[in-house]
Protein backbone atom coordinates (compact mmCIF):
# COMPACT_ATOMS: atom_id res chain seq x y z
CA UNK A 1 0.00 0.00 0.00
CA UNK A 2 2.07 2.94 1.27
CA UNK A 3 1.69 6.66 0.82
CA UNK A 4 1.99 8.25 -2.57
CA UNK A 5 4.16 11.09 -3.05
CA UNK A 6 1.49 13.39 -4.50
CA UNK A 7 -0.56 12.62 -1.23
CA UNK A 8 -1.46 15.25 1.86
CA UNK A 9 0.69 17.88 2.54
CA UNK A 10 4.67 17.63 3.16
CA UNK A 11 5.99 18.38 6.50
CA UNK A 12 9.59 19.21 6.56
CA UNK A 13 12.12 18.89 3.84
CA UNK A 14 15.27 17.14 3.13
CA UNK A 15 17.56 18.67 4.88
CA UNK A 16 21.24 17.84 5.63
CA UNK A 17 24.11 18.61 7.81
CA UNK A 18 24.84 21.10 5.33
CA UNK A 19 21.45 22.30 4.76
CA UNK A 20 20.18 22.11 8.19
CA UNK A 21 16.53 22.75 9.64
CA UNK A 22 16.53 25.57 11.16
CA UNK A 23 14.50 25.50 14.47
CA UNK A 24 13.38 28.23 17.51
CA UNK A 25 12.59 26.46 20.69
CA UNK A 26 10.24 27.60 23.45
CA UNK A 27 10.55 27.07 26.66
CA UNK A 28 9.67 27.52 30.13
CA UNK A 29 11.37 25.57 32.33
CA UNK A 30 14.07 23.66 32.66
CA UNK A 31 14.95 23.09 29.15
CA UNK A 32 16.48 19.37 28.86
CA UNK A 33 14.36 19.11 26.28
CA UNK A 34 15.95 21.54 24.40
CA UNK A 35 19.34 20.54 25.31
CA UNK A 36 19.43 16.59 23.86
CA UNK A 37 18.23 18.94 20.94
CA UNK A 38 20.93 20.97 21.05
CA UNK A 39 23.57 19.06 21.85
CA UNK A 40 22.92 16.40 18.78
CA UNK A 41 22.75 18.83 16.71
CA UNK A 42 25.76 20.42 17.55
CA UNK A 43 27.65 17.30 17.54
CA UNK A 44 26.78 16.69 13.98
CA UNK A 45 23.95 14.14 14.88
CA UNK A 46 20.94 16.01 13.49
CA UNK A 47 20.31 17.97 10.64
CA UNK A 48 18.89 20.63 12.48
CA UNK A 49 20.19 23.70 13.53
CA UNK A 50 18.63 25.64 16.87
CA UNK A 51 18.98 29.13 15.59
CA UNK A 52 16.60 30.53 18.32
CA UNK A 53 16.10 29.32 21.85
CA UNK A 54 13.38 31.69 23.12
CA UNK A 55 11.92 31.58 27.16
CA UNK A 56 8.95 33.02 28.28
CA UNK A 57 10.47 34.18 31.86
CA UNK A 58 13.68 35.00 32.85
CA UNK A 59 13.66 32.27 35.85
CA UNK A 60 13.72 29.85 33.40
CA UNK A 61 16.62 27.56 33.95
CA UNK A 62 16.67 26.83 30.20
CA UNK A 63 18.05 30.15 29.01
CA UNK A 64 21.25 29.84 30.99
CA UNK A 65 21.69 25.93 29.63
CA UNK A 66 20.86 27.47 26.20
CA UNK A 67 23.20 30.54 26.57
CA UNK A 68 25.92 28.04 27.73
CA UNK A 69 26.16 26.15 24.70
CA UNK A 70 26.06 29.46 22.81
CA UNK A 71 23.00 30.08 21.14
CA UNK A 72 21.32 32.72 20.13
CA UNK A 73 18.64 33.41 23.27
CA UNK A 74 15.90 35.53 24.09
CA UNK A 75 13.77 36.46 26.85
CA UNK A 76 9.96 37.32 26.57
CA UNK A 77 8.36 38.47 29.41
CA UNK A 78 4.97 37.48 29.39
CA UNK A 79 3.98 38.40 32.30
CA UNK A 80 5.15 41.55 31.92
CA UNK A 81 4.36 42.16 28.27
CA UNK A 82 0.97 40.62 28.76
CA UNK A 83 -0.60 37.98 26.48
CA UNK A 84 -0.93 39.74 23.22
CA UNK A 85 2.11 42.07 23.23
CA UNK A 86 3.65 38.90 23.82
CA UNK A 87 2.51 36.84 21.45
CA UNK A 88 3.37 39.89 18.51
CA UNK A 89 6.75 39.88 19.62
CA UNK A 90 6.98 36.20 19.44
CA UNK A 91 6.12 36.19 16.33
CA UNK A 92 8.29 38.62 15.08
CA UNK A 93 11.02 37.25 17.20
CA UNK A 94 10.42 33.39 15.43
CA UNK A 95 10.10 34.94 11.59
CA UNK A 96 13.49 36.78 12.21
CA UNK A 97 15.65 34.05 13.36
CA UNK A 98 15.03 32.45 10.23
CA UNK A 99 13.13 29.72 11.89
CA UNK A 100 10.95 27.02 9.41
CA UNK A 101 9.88 25.01 12.46
CA UNK A 102 9.21 26.21 16.04
CA UNK A 103 9.88 23.25 18.55
CA UNK A 104 8.03 23.49 21.99
CA UNK A 105 9.96 22.17 24.32
CA UNK A 106 8.40 22.05 28.00
CA UNK A 107 6.80 25.40 27.42
CA UNK A 108 4.27 25.91 29.82
CA UNK A 109 1.84 28.34 27.61
CA UNK A 110 -0.94 27.66 25.10
CA UNK A 111 -0.34 29.67 21.78
CA UNK A 112 -3.36 31.49 20.80
CA UNK A 113 -5.67 29.98 17.58
CA UNK A 114 -4.18 33.04 15.47
CA UNK A 115 -0.56 32.08 16.20
CA UNK A 116 -0.97 28.74 15.42
CA UNK A 117 -2.28 29.29 12.13
CA UNK A 118 0.10 32.24 11.22
CA UNK A 119 2.69 28.78 11.60
CA UNK A 120 0.34 26.48 10.32
CA UNK A 121 1.79 22.95 11.01
CA UNK A 122 5.39 23.85 11.72
CA UNK A 123 5.08 23.53 15.38
CA UNK A 124 5.46 20.53 17.14
CA UNK A 125 5.36 19.65 20.77
CA UNK A 126 6.26 16.77 23.02
CA UNK A 127 3.70 15.89 25.98
CA UNK A 128 4.79 12.81 28.45
CA UNK A 129 1.50 10.47 27.82
CA UNK A 130 0.67 8.63 25.20
CA UNK A 131 -2.12 10.63 24.04
CA UNK A 132 -5.14 10.94 23.09
CA UNK A 133 -4.70 9.15 26.57
CA UNK A 134 -3.80 12.53 29.25
CA UNK A 135 -3.82 15.77 27.75
CA UNK A 136 -3.61 18.50 29.49
CA UNK A 137 -1.60 19.29 32.56
CA UNK A 138 -0.47 16.53 34.98
CA UNK A 139 -0.27 13.89 32.67
CA UNK A 140 1.64 11.98 34.88
CA UNK A 141 -0.64 11.95 37.85
CA UNK A 142 -3.32 11.21 35.54
CA UNK A 143 -1.63 7.55 34.34
CA UNK A 144 -0.90 6.81 38.15
CA UNK A 145 -4.63 7.87 39.51
CA UNK A 146 -5.69 6.29 36.43
CA UNK A 147 -3.94 3.41 36.72
CA UNK A 148 -2.54 2.56 33.22
CA UNK A 149 0.45 0.15 32.92
CA UNK A 150 2.00 1.35 30.16
CA UNK A 151 2.41 5.73 29.50
CA UNK A 152 5.18 6.90 27.60
CA UNK A 153 5.85 10.09 25.36
CA UNK A 154 3.97 11.97 22.33
CA UNK A 155 5.49 14.23 19.58
CA UNK A 156 2.86 15.98 18.03
CA UNK A 157 2.14 19.09 15.87
CA UNK A 158 0.71 21.10 17.50
CA UNK A 159 -3.49 22.31 16.21
CA UNK A 160 -5.81 24.94 18.11
CA UNK A 161 -6.67 22.02 20.60
CA UNK A 162 -4.84 21.05 23.74
CA UNK A 163 -2.62 18.33 22.70
CA UNK A 164 -4.94 17.42 20.37
CA UNK A 165 -2.72 17.35 17.12
CA UNK A 166 -2.12 14.83 14.47
CA UNK A 167 0.47 12.15 15.79
CA UNK A 168 4.32 11.91 14.46
CA UNK A 169 6.07 9.72 17.04
CA UNK A 170 4.86 7.93 20.09
CA UNK A 171 7.16 6.09 22.74
CA UNK A 172 5.98 3.46 25.51
CA UNK A 173 7.43 3.25 28.95
CA UNK A 174 6.08 1.22 32.00
CA UNK A 175 3.99 2.91 34.52
CA UNK A 176 5.35 1.28 37.88
CA UNK A 177 3.48 0.32 41.19
CA UNK A 178 5.36 2.48 43.06
CA UNK A 179 5.70 5.01 41.03
CA UNK A 180 4.96 8.76 42.04
CA UNK A 181 4.78 11.33 39.48
CA UNK A 182 8.18 12.59 39.56
CA UNK A 183 9.57 8.65 39.53
CA UNK A 184 6.94 8.31 36.00
CA UNK A 185 8.39 11.80 34.74
CA UNK A 186 11.37 10.62 34.98
CA UNK A 187 11.17 7.55 33.29
CA UNK A 188 9.52 9.38 31.00
CA UNK A 189 11.73 12.00 29.97
CA UNK A 190 14.20 9.67 29.53
CA UNK A 191 12.53 8.44 26.47
CA UNK A 192 11.38 12.31 25.49
CA UNK A 193 14.99 13.18 24.87
CA UNK A 194 15.76 9.85 22.20
CA UNK A 195 11.61 10.87 20.80
CA UNK A 196 12.17 14.40 19.94
CA UNK A 197 15.60 13.99 18.18
CA UNK A 198 13.93 11.40 16.03
CA UNK A 199 10.96 13.07 15.16
CA UNK A 200 12.97 16.05 14.02
CA UNK A 201 14.78 13.78 11.97
CA UNK A 202 11.91 12.92 10.28
CA UNK A 203 10.78 15.95 9.62
CA UNK A 204 14.30 16.49 8.20
CA UNK A 205 13.55 13.78 5.90
CA UNK A 206 11.37 15.38 3.88
CA UNK A 207 9.31 12.03 3.67
CA UNK A 208 6.49 12.53 6.24
CA UNK A 209 3.52 13.51 4.84
CA UNK A 210 -0.23 15.01 6.65
CA UNK A 211 -2.77 13.84 5.63
CA UNK A 212 -6.41 14.13 7.23
CA UNK A 213 -4.99 13.75 10.64
CA UNK A 214 -2.16 11.21 10.15
CA UNK A 215 1.17 11.84 9.69
CA UNK A 216 2.87 9.05 6.96
CA UNK A 217 6.24 8.62 5.75
CA UNK A 218 6.37 7.96 1.82
CA UNK A 219 9.31 5.44 1.50
CA UNK A 220 11.46 3.87 4.51
CA UNK A 221 13.18 6.47 6.99
CA UNK A 222 14.42 3.70 8.68
CA UNK A 223 18.22 4.54 7.38
CA UNK A 224 17.89 7.58 8.78
CA UNK A 225 17.04 6.84 11.86
CA UNK A 226 20.54 5.21 13.64
CA UNK B 1 7.14 2.12 48.71
CA UNK B 2 5.01 -0.48 47.92
CA UNK B 3 1.88 -1.98 48.91
CA UNK B 4 0.94 -3.42 51.86
CA UNK B 5 -0.89 -7.10 52.26
CA UNK B 6 -3.64 -5.40 54.00
CA UNK B 7 -3.92 -2.42 51.77
CA UNK B 8 -7.23 -2.74 49.16
CA UNK B 9 -9.81 -5.60 48.08
CA UNK B 10 -7.72 -8.91 47.30
CA UNK B 11 -8.02 -10.40 43.97
CA UNK B 12 -7.78 -13.93 42.64
CA UNK B 13 -6.00 -15.98 45.11
CA UNK B 14 -2.93 -18.09 45.34
CA UNK B 15 -3.31 -21.16 42.92
CA UNK B 16 -1.46 -23.61 41.95
CA UNK B 17 -1.37 -26.37 38.99
CA UNK B 18 -2.51 -29.17 41.71
CA UNK B 19 -5.48 -26.10 43.05
CA UNK B 20 -6.02 -23.93 39.69
CA UNK B 21 -7.93 -20.76 39.69
CA UNK B 22 -11.39 -22.12 37.72
CA UNK B 23 -12.65 -19.96 35.33
CA UNK B 24 -15.10 -19.78 32.97
CA UNK B 25 -14.76 -18.08 29.50
CA UNK B 26 -17.37 -15.85 27.57
CA UNK B 27 -17.07 -15.97 24.08
CA UNK B 28 -18.96 -14.98 21.30
CA UNK B 29 -16.46 -15.28 17.63
CA UNK B 30 -13.48 -16.94 16.73
CA UNK B 31 -12.49 -17.81 20.48
CA UNK B 32 -8.24 -17.77 19.71
CA UNK B 33 -7.71 -16.03 22.65
CA UNK B 34 -10.00 -18.39 24.82
CA UNK B 35 -7.77 -21.42 22.99
CA UNK B 36 -4.77 -19.53 24.07
CA UNK B 37 -5.63 -19.64 27.53
CA UNK B 38 -7.22 -23.12 27.41
CA UNK B 39 -3.89 -24.41 25.71
CA UNK B 40 -1.86 -22.72 28.12
CA UNK B 41 -4.02 -25.15 30.55
CA UNK B 42 -4.10 -28.05 28.99
CA UNK B 43 -0.59 -27.89 28.96
CA UNK B 44 0.17 -27.24 32.52
CA UNK B 45 1.25 -23.97 31.50
CA UNK B 46 -1.07 -21.87 33.73
CA UNK B 47 -2.30 -22.42 37.08
CA UNK B 48 -6.22 -22.20 35.93
CA UNK B 49 -8.53 -24.57 34.79
CA UNK B 50 -11.23 -23.52 32.38
CA UNK B 51 -14.58 -25.26 33.91
CA UNK B 52 -16.70 -23.65 31.33
CA UNK B 53 -16.88 -22.07 27.87
CA UNK B 54 -20.06 -20.61 27.27
CA UNK B 55 -21.22 -18.40 23.87
CA UNK B 56 -24.41 -16.27 23.11
CA UNK B 57 -24.89 -17.97 19.88
CA UNK B 58 -24.69 -20.91 17.69
CA UNK B 59 -22.41 -20.10 14.98
CA UNK B 60 -19.32 -19.07 17.82
CA UNK B 61 -16.06 -20.49 15.78
CA UNK B 62 -15.04 -20.78 19.48
CA UNK B 63 -17.67 -23.36 20.51
CA UNK B 64 -16.33 -26.15 18.01
CA UNK B 65 -13.02 -25.08 19.16
CA UNK B 66 -13.26 -25.58 22.98
CA UNK B 67 -15.04 -28.62 21.87
CA UNK B 68 -12.41 -30.15 20.22
CA UNK B 69 -10.06 -29.24 22.85
CA UNK B 70 -12.38 -31.27 25.39
CA UNK B 71 -13.70 -28.35 27.52
CA UNK B 72 -17.47 -28.80 29.07
CA UNK B 73 -19.32 -25.77 26.16
CA UNK B 74 -22.58 -24.08 26.70
CA UNK B 75 -24.29 -22.16 24.39
CA UNK B 76 -27.06 -19.90 25.03
CA UNK B 77 -28.75 -18.69 22.63
CA UNK B 78 -29.15 -14.77 23.07
CA UNK B 79 -31.56 -14.16 20.03
CA UNK B 80 -33.89 -16.72 21.36
CA UNK B 81 -33.69 -16.19 24.89
CA UNK B 82 -33.93 -12.25 25.34
CA UNK B 83 -31.87 -10.60 27.33
CA UNK B 84 -33.49 -10.86 30.68
CA UNK B 85 -34.00 -14.66 30.36
CA UNK B 86 -30.08 -15.35 28.56
CA UNK B 87 -28.75 -13.48 31.62
CA UNK B 88 -30.29 -15.20 34.19
CA UNK B 89 -29.21 -18.64 32.76
CA UNK B 90 -26.21 -17.35 31.92
CA UNK B 91 -25.35 -16.41 35.76
CA UNK B 92 -26.85 -20.00 36.87
CA UNK B 93 -24.52 -21.56 34.61
CA UNK B 94 -21.79 -20.09 35.72
CA UNK B 95 -22.18 -20.58 39.34
CA UNK B 96 -23.11 -24.22 38.89
CA UNK B 97 -19.83 -24.22 36.79
CA UNK B 98 -18.03 -23.56 39.96
CA UNK B 99 -16.08 -20.95 38.27
CA UNK B 100 -14.44 -18.04 40.43
CA UNK B 101 -13.48 -16.15 37.73
CA UNK B 102 -15.43 -15.06 34.05
CA UNK B 103 -13.54 -14.38 31.55
CA UNK B 104 -14.74 -12.77 28.30
CA UNK B 105 -13.00 -13.33 24.93
CA UNK B 106 -14.12 -11.60 22.43
CA UNK B 107 -17.38 -11.44 24.10
CA UNK B 108 -19.75 -8.91 22.15
CA UNK B 109 -22.38 -7.93 24.74
CA UNK B 110 -22.48 -5.53 27.31
CA UNK B 111 -22.80 -6.98 30.40
CA UNK B 112 -25.86 -5.58 32.50
CA UNK B 113 -25.03 -3.62 35.98
CA UNK B 114 -26.58 -6.69 37.81
CA UNK B 115 -24.79 -9.17 36.36
CA UNK B 116 -21.82 -7.19 37.24
CA UNK B 117 -22.62 -6.43 40.67
CA UNK B 118 -23.54 -10.09 41.33
CA UNK B 119 -19.70 -11.38 40.00
CA UNK B 120 -18.18 -7.89 41.11
CA UNK B 121 -14.24 -7.68 40.54
CA UNK B 122 -14.29 -11.19 39.23
CA UNK B 123 -15.05 -10.63 35.74
CA UNK B 124 -12.03 -9.79 33.47
CA UNK B 125 -12.19 -8.82 30.06
CA UNK B 126 -9.14 -7.85 26.67
CA UNK B 127 -10.09 -4.88 24.68
CA UNK B 128 -7.25 -4.42 21.73
CA UNK B 129 -6.03 -0.96 22.65
CA UNK B 130 -4.22 1.12 25.30
CA UNK B 131 -7.02 2.18 27.27
CA UNK B 132 -8.45 4.72 28.20
CA UNK B 133 -8.03 5.00 24.01
CA UNK B 134 -10.46 3.68 21.86
CA UNK B 135 -12.87 1.93 23.80
CA UNK B 136 -16.18 0.17 23.09
CA UNK B 137 -16.13 -0.31 19.23
CA UNK B 138 -13.88 -0.33 16.28
CA UNK B 139 -10.92 0.18 18.06
CA UNK B 140 -8.47 -0.56 15.73
CA UNK B 141 -10.23 1.48 13.35
CA UNK B 142 -10.51 4.36 16.11
CA UNK B 143 -6.54 3.74 16.42
CA UNK B 144 -5.45 4.28 12.63
CA UNK B 145 -7.86 7.04 12.01
CA UNK B 146 -6.38 9.04 15.18
CA UNK B 147 -3.12 8.74 13.39
CA UNK B 148 -1.54 6.68 16.81
CA UNK B 149 1.73 5.42 16.22
CA UNK B 150 1.27 2.68 19.25
CA UNK B 151 -1.78 0.93 20.07
CA UNK B 152 -1.41 -2.68 21.96
CA UNK B 153 -4.00 -4.68 24.21
CA UNK B 154 -5.54 -4.31 27.69
CA UNK B 155 -6.66 -6.69 30.19
CA UNK B 156 -9.18 -5.38 32.33
CA UNK B 157 -11.87 -5.83 35.43
CA UNK B 158 -14.73 -5.17 34.20
CA UNK B 159 -17.17 -2.92 35.52
CA UNK B 160 -20.60 -1.07 34.79
CA UNK B 161 -18.77 0.83 32.14
CA UNK B 162 -17.72 -0.26 28.49
CA UNK B 163 -13.59 -0.80 28.62
CA UNK B 164 -13.87 1.06 31.94
CA UNK B 165 -12.55 -0.90 34.75
CA UNK B 166 -9.44 -0.83 36.53
CA UNK B 167 -6.54 -2.51 34.62
CA UNK B 168 -4.33 -5.31 34.63
CA UNK B 169 -1.75 -5.15 31.98
CA UNK B 170 -1.17 -3.47 28.84
CA UNK B 171 1.21 -4.69 25.99
CA UNK B 172 2.02 -2.27 22.72
CA UNK B 173 2.75 -2.95 19.41
CA UNK B 174 3.38 -0.84 16.54
CA UNK B 175 0.67 0.95 14.15
CA UNK B 176 2.62 1.03 11.06
CA UNK B 177 1.14 3.79 7.87
CA UNK B 178 0.06 1.15 5.86
CA UNK B 179 -2.02 -0.55 8.28
CA UNK B 180 -5.56 -1.46 7.77
CA UNK B 181 -8.08 -2.30 11.09
CA UNK B 182 -7.51 -5.44 9.79
CA UNK B 183 -3.36 -5.84 9.43
CA UNK B 184 -3.18 -4.05 13.39
CA UNK B 185 -5.89 -6.30 14.54
CA UNK B 186 -3.57 -9.69 13.73
CA UNK B 187 -0.78 -7.62 15.12
CA UNK B 188 -2.49 -6.78 18.46
CA UNK B 189 -3.97 -10.41 18.44
CA UNK B 190 -0.55 -11.62 18.72
CA UNK B 191 0.16 -10.09 22.26
CA UNK B 192 -3.27 -10.33 23.77
CA UNK B 193 -2.28 -14.76 22.71
CA UNK B 194 0.64 -13.59 25.42
CA UNK B 195 -0.65 -10.97 27.80
CA UNK B 196 -3.97 -12.78 28.65
CA UNK B 197 -2.44 -15.81 29.98
CA UNK B 198 -0.24 -13.54 31.75
CA UNK B 199 -2.97 -11.58 33.08
CA UNK B 200 -4.42 -14.95 34.58
CA UNK B 201 -1.29 -15.70 36.35
CA UNK B 202 -1.17 -12.34 37.89
CA UNK B 203 -4.97 -12.97 39.32
CA UNK B 204 -3.81 -16.85 40.34
CA UNK B 205 -0.58 -15.28 42.65
CA UNK B 206 -3.33 -14.24 44.79
CA UNK B 207 -0.51 -10.96 44.81
CA UNK B 208 -3.12 -8.31 43.03
CA UNK B 209 -4.97 -5.74 45.04
CA UNK B 210 -7.19 -3.22 44.00
CA UNK B 211 -6.29 0.33 45.49
CA UNK B 212 -9.08 2.83 44.05
CA UNK B 213 -9.01 1.78 40.58
CA UNK B 214 -5.53 1.16 40.62
CA UNK B 215 -4.63 -2.89 40.79
CA UNK B 216 -1.09 -3.30 42.16
CA UNK B 217 0.59 -6.40 43.54
CA UNK B 218 2.19 -6.88 46.64
CA UNK B 219 5.57 -8.55 46.20
CA UNK B 220 7.09 -9.33 43.46
CA UNK B 221 5.16 -11.56 40.84
CA UNK B 222 7.81 -11.48 38.27
CA UNK B 223 8.86 -15.06 39.51
CA UNK B 224 5.60 -16.54 38.08
CA UNK B 225 5.64 -14.58 34.76
CA UNK B 226 8.23 -16.65 32.69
Amino acid sequence: MGVSVDQGLSLGRPASLEDPLKIAILVSGRGSNMQAIAERSLRGELPVRVVRVIADRFTAQAVARAEALGIDTRVLDYRALGPSEYHNLLAEEIERSGAEWIVLAGYMRILPEPFVRRFEWRIVNIHPSLLPAFPGLHPHRQAIEHGVKLSGCTVHLVDTGVDTGPIILQRAVPVLDDDTPESLAERILAVEHQAYPEALTLLASGRLRLVGRRVVSVGDTSARLS
